[in-house]
């Protein structure tokens, strides 16, 4: 008999979450049933939306988040024992599927070939995130070449990526992230054009002179009142991508500064998204980021933890923004 | 020679606009040379936007704003004596013109005929204010049949004007206003589904009776808490269309509930406008206009202030919501 163990939501979070408010339960397995496959996790995603996303689960649920698993026994005939697989199980060791994902969620998708890169891209680059900044920035912002360019949350998993994209697509990108030490990464290997430190600077001042011609396109990923300022340095018909708003997710009561000034005066066009909305062209986003990672202009990097037991310290540790590029936990 | 009277503005408006930030000059008109003609106010238009544009105008220049005017003499072949037009002249009595209008600014319109309309329309409902009801909402918030939309500043000229064209394309609408009185006007002379009192009621509880099934679409004169409230309780892939921020013109360090939030989670369109944008379409949405008044589908209302010198305290009641309908300063 396989013994998963799982993270159930235990308790609403109230504000940053605490440890307790999840709980670590085991569960016996039953066997396999033909057309199904048992998933063993290999790498476990913590990713912002799960912050947000919770406050919708019921209590006692299984949380949420996607893996890469790798089939360890199969009564299904395309989910082969030996290949990973990504799928929405959620924070659990061990997940039984039958291949069909939840309405409305990210499709279980056996990993395609990656060669010598390592399978936690499936959650990372080349997955959920890595769709998120492709889609999410290219769809939206629909960047043209000598366009001004900005991210918020710009050293996170989606942030670093968006503004490579940009870079690939001949913009300038100035990076808003939280430490030096991230900046530095952005600046001197991902290449951005101009990096600002949020807690040490003043981003107005600073983004005044990193874009002394306004800016055209707008990743945001954070929200509130830094998201206020960038909006009103925006030139006419600029294009806001909204993909988060992590400044707020501990504590949705956040008032900022009028997003309709800007966006009147400046006609601009602001959208919110979720990578969803993509998933008939999910291939599409995953080969062309593993296409530009093999031509070397798309670098990634992942703060991993290794243990399923500190799961939820690399969760609060993403939300405190103590990792650069893709957190993920290796089991 | 012809003596014109013109307000000019005299100092910087700090909070609600005062009688003495505008300064009453007199001006003697050199003679007309040729390609000129002389075009003397008739009606003149107080609006929302010359609140916040006010800012950006240089000091002791003619106060912005468009008026109907009626020529008195001519040395241009296509603008003859008789004829009125509709340009933006700035509040001023008397305007001598070549019938260019500044670059990016409102045409300067030879009035059609309007039969037994008013002249006066030619600054409300088939001008500028009926332009920006037209395109402003039909071409942001792309409203189907069966949809359902909320309208703030409703009882004002755009915004009666939004709620009408909802109701001619097959929405159920919800206007919301300061006032029973012009709530009444909205929903027994208009045929609003539902209207909402924000000074009197709780726009959240309200809205939540009104839209149990949630809001399709917002067009949104006012910014700030109330169109929070409302980004709230929008639909999946719902349209904002931002029109103004009336709420905060005269204070702009005004704070509001984010609004990622909702454009995350809903991914909500939100984008925001100049009229002017359509200027090559500027007749399709006057004749249209014009149509729908002949057809009894359009209604409008109009606040009338008489006397050129009441322009301040049209515009200081306009900006406090006490006009329905347009408000409009007759010569």
């Amino acid at each position: 008999m396989v013994k998963a163990k799982a993270f159930i939501l235990h308790k609403r979070f109230v504000g940053e979450p605490k440890a307790s408010d999840l709980k670590l339960v085991e569960e016996d397995l039953p066997p396999l049933k033909d057309g199904e496959f048992l998933a063993e996790a290999v790498y476990l995603s913590v990713d912002p939306y799960m912050r947000a996303y919770a406050d919708r689960l019921p209590l006692g649920n299984t949380f949420i988040g996607i893996q890469v698993a790798l089939i360890t026994e199969s009564k299904h005939p395309k989910y082969q024992v030996g290949k990973h697989v990504v799928g929405s199980f959620g924070w659990r060791t061990h997940t039984i599927s039958n291949g069909v994902s939840v309405a409305g969620d990210v499709p279980i998708l056996i990993l395609p070939d990656l060669g010598e890169l390592p399978v936690s891209l499936g959650v990372g680059i080349l997955g959920m995130p890595g769709n998120t900044a492709y889609f999410g920035f290219l769809e939206i912002c629909k960047p043209k070449a000598g366009e001004t360019v900005v991210v918020t949350g710009a050293a996170g998993a989606v942030g670093s990526h968006v503004g490579q994209i940009a870079k690939i697509k001949g913009c300038k990108v100035i990076g808003i992230a939280g430490s030096d030490e991230k900046n530095k990464w952005l600046k001197e290997e991902l290449n951005f054009d101009h990096v600002i430190n949020y807690k040490t600077q003043d981003v107005e001042a600073e983004l005044k002179k990193a874009a002394p011609d306004g800016v055209d396109c707008y990743f945001d990923n954070v929200g509130g009142e830094i998201s206020t300022i960038i909006l009103n340095q925006m030139n006419l018909f600029g294009r806001v991508s909204v993909c988060g708003a992590i400044s707020g997710y501990n504590n949705r009561n956040i008032k900022a500064g009028v997003v309709q000034f800007p966006l009147v005066f400046r006609q601009l066009k602001m959208e919110g998204f979720m990578v969803l909305r993509w998933t008939d062209r999910w291939m599409e986003g995953i080969l062309q980021n593993l296409a530009w990672i093999k031509q070397g202009k798309l670098k990634y990097r992942e703060t991993i933890t290794v243990g399923f037991d500190k799961m939820f310290n690399a969760f609060v540790d993403m939300l405190r923004g103590v990792n650069q590029g893709k957190a993920v936990v290796k089991i």
